[in-house]
């Protein structure tokens, strides 16, 4: 498949059947989180929503590790923001994790995490805002922040309980210890454990599933719905979101195709695309002001 | 037992030993969902809530179906309420399966649901404001929107993540897959399993459970709270609720009996009812406005 | 080690080693719950809070039981507050089990319970706010509300369905019954069962993990980070708070001494104090008001 894709510092960016893969790629220094590759990582999901031909995407780490965290070469100096940004003390800093992590929340297409080896860190908790995890029996996790003297970024202190209930969340993030895969099984960070080589193909089977069977609209809109809805006071508030999609989609040309495919037993081709057809009843991309 | 209870088109209804079975009856069409079929549930759960006899309340359907889904007779036009009813673009439609959960949602008795067969759609999501979900070893199960072309509804957005977690709502609904009743169990979606003629009453031995147990105003307030406060931001919204809840509980009727009863090692019998002695501190039935 | 410790008339108090345990101390009730033990806990909770020597806190009970749950010997009119205290109907009496939970939840230190015996009533709804339960082997459970006449306190309707989950936290509530450690483990309500013998050492175990290796404020910044954010409706404002806890954290004296004794392979001595370094970006000690 010949295509241009955008090309990163820190990353791999590949296109194929409609899955993208981001690949995690310093991999002399175990796949460390620099500026660089926060910009990157923001850049590359930019991109995944602006392709209608990407379906569903994976992010990996390239080499042995996932990601080993924030890069420790300034030392004791790496999270002084004023000392290296000129960041002001009266001034808050946007976090650079964070920055990820909600760009990860407003993504219109399914993100799944196939995390190949240490995640530590920000190598963790940038993977909270995707939607599946895989891990290979190799792979390794840490909430290490309380070892170093800082504390949990890239707003994994909204994502975590969400994802592993919050007694782990706290026990994880207090101890900081790293854990095995098999724990983050039994915990449920990760849904399931591969053997390094079946990693990728399990995530791509299940990105397979997505791509070949559902309409990437209802996709786009079943993610911002039910990550949105996660924080909602009162079912009342997605009464009035999916009343509203329902309306939307139901007179649409996908469900007529989709309902027509169902009922003569035959895939469906649904003629819909995300960069044009997202209904204009919400702000899918919008998110609240930092200040 | 003798009593005149209400009559449904699409519904079976029947109170026996203080516990209401609620039957989705079109078995010919494996109990789609319709119109109609909205309307009879509403009414059937204002019933439920206006019978002191009725101390908890179980939902199955007849035949070899729960439900399966939207009845789609009308073809790819099924969702175009616009053509169907007038609905206007510029109006916000109310989807129906939505109006359906949000009346669950306030119910005072509990809701156990019994999963004889397939429920897939709104036969699925109807059921994630019932407070149990028991399936038949015959169940199975789909979100299967997005292979339709359309969107989850019935505010299970807001209800399938506090059910089974964020990822595995997000899996479900982007394959839109149809998958056994051994992974609902493994996900969490309901609690049990059971041979198909043991369903029912393993249903019934917990609606039995409450009935011969509880005091029927403290279990309508339990649920409220606990519904409600799903959702809430601080648990200082649930010390002012249940601050108010134990004072007035603590000087009413009940809690003399029931007290006296345990210190006497003898079955309580709790005089209060529903109908009307709940507290008035909270407006137990109210909901945000729609528009 | 010599210290002077605060005593109390319910409970036991004792700090070694960096880890404070609280015993509930009426064995001959069953540690069962009154007003000051209400009163004790909240001091012991500002003990702990207090003292930088305290790394972790551990809570467990005297004797066979846990905590019985709220003290019956004043029978059917053990929750009159109006003719025991001279509360008024139209004025909310604020839970004296509520009252707990909000002063844990507020807790700087990460506290562990160490369930060794029956918890019923308050006494299992003030674990909640607890961060890990573990439990003995010979431990009970009940959620018995409903079956004395009055409802679920200590703001647990917030807490329970976060830990077990929503449909859980009904059944228990709704039936009331007591049940098994081991249910306890199986649905999530305690993270491991231990022999008798063994659930202290099993508690000191994770406290240590803790004491050993986590910078303090980190610690206790984490702790209200994760539980705060357990109720907030998007992840901005996790961002907005890590965002500035990263940023005061990154210049402090723990980040430097941390970072330098991960890269040089040593066990870090982090030199700030909870007493008198937690960052005043946020009111740590806040709560909204109750009326």
């Amino acid at each position: 498949m010949t295509q241009s894709n955008p090309t990163f510092e820190t990353l791999r960016y590949a296109v194929e059947d409609g899955v993208a893969t981001i690949t995690l790629h310093r991999p002399n220094q175990l796949n460390a989180f620099t500026g660089q590759m926060m910009q990157d990582l923001i850049a590359a999901f930019d991109a995944t929503d602006a392709d209608d031909n990407v379906r569903a995407v994976i992010v990996t780490g390239s080499g042995r590790a996932f990601c080993a965290g924030a890069d420790l070469s300034a030392g004791g100096a790496t999270f002084d923001f004023e000392k290296r940004y000129g960041a002001k003390p009266e001034t808050a800093h946007r976090d650079g994790g964070g920055r990820v992590s909600l760009r990860i929340f407003r993504s219109l297409k399914p993100v799944i995490a196939a995390v190949n080896g240490a995640a530590v860190g920000v190598g963790v908790t940038m993977q909270l805002p995707m939607d599946i995890r895989l891990a290979s029996t190799d792979a390794k996790f840490g909430f290490v922040f309380a070892r170093r003297g800082i504390t949990p970024e890239a707003a994994s202190s909204w994502f975590l309980s969400r994802v592993v209930g919050i007694s782990t969340a706290l026990e994880w993030c207090y101890t900081g210890r790293v854990f095995s895969a098999q724990e983050a099984l039994e915990r449920g960070l990760v849904r399931s454990l591969h053997a390094p080589e079946d990693l990728l193909p399990a995530a791509r089977a299940i990105a397979r599933e997505i791509a070949d069977n559902a309409a990437p609209v209802s996709v786009a809109i079943s993610r911002q719905l039910i990550w949105r809805m996660a924080g909602a006071s009162h079912p009342m508030e997605a009464h009035k979101l999916d009343s509203r999609a329902i309306q939307s989609r139901g007179r649409s040309a996908d469900v007529k195709e989709g309902v027509s495919a169902f009922l003569e037993k035959r895939p469906a081709a649904f003629p819909e695309r995300v960069s044009q057809d997202m209904p204009d009843f919400f702000d899918w991309g919008g998110e609240p002001p930092f200040a």
